[in-house]
């Protein structure tokens, strides 16, 4: 399997905001050698839109694409329109599978570490 | 010293999206004992908001209170609004710091533990 990571953030008007998701994923490629290519995307606002992002993702080589919502709570965003517009992409034989979002992890011990710098 | 944290978040109009940061905030009470009291706040849309959950702290014993921003992006929010909501608090003697944000942190790890579940 060739997999990739699709970081998956709401999108902002902020071209900072939606560099700072893209360097995240920079540093998710570096830590990891799991995945294939591990590339960011957005809901709105920003480039490339989810269905591309992943389409992206398949014609670089990837066979299972891994989406995961940058996102702190389960509200509609998470609930429906990602899975939503993950559907819209083609995606041939590929699989795309959606991963817990990030508010959903056990974030206790990098708020505490923050908490104390 | 006694020290306090309060987790900000934004503040949401769905009510679960708000229980979900005061869930996170009772987890981290359970985590740490260096903290008299951990409390969730809010900038906008949830109470208690910013001024009054750092009053409230004091009022409980604090006397120093450290604001975690539960933000993703260092976007106007975390750099100006937070800031200045801390500082409308009547403090007294006690000290507020402000702890970097959340989506300042490395969160490879718990990112790339999300994917593989």
């Amino acid at each position: 399997m060739n997999k990739a990571l699709l970081l998956v953030a709401h999108g902002s008007r902020r071209a900072t905001s939606n560099d700072e998701v893209r360097a995240v994923a920079e540093r998710l490629a570096a830590a990891s050698d799991e995945y294939v290519l591990v590339r960011a995307a957005f809901l709105e606002l920003a480039e490339p839109l989810i269905p591309d992002g992943i389409e992206q993702c398949i014609a670089e080589g990837a066979d299972e694409v891994v989406v995961l919502p940058y996102f702190l709570s389960a509200g509609r965003h998470v609930v429906e329109d990602i899975p939503a517009e993950a559907a819209k992409a083609e995606v041939g034989s590929a699989r795309v599978r959606i991963a817990p979002y990030l508010g959903s992890a056990e974030l206790e011990e990098v708020l505490l570490s923050l908490a104390a710098r």
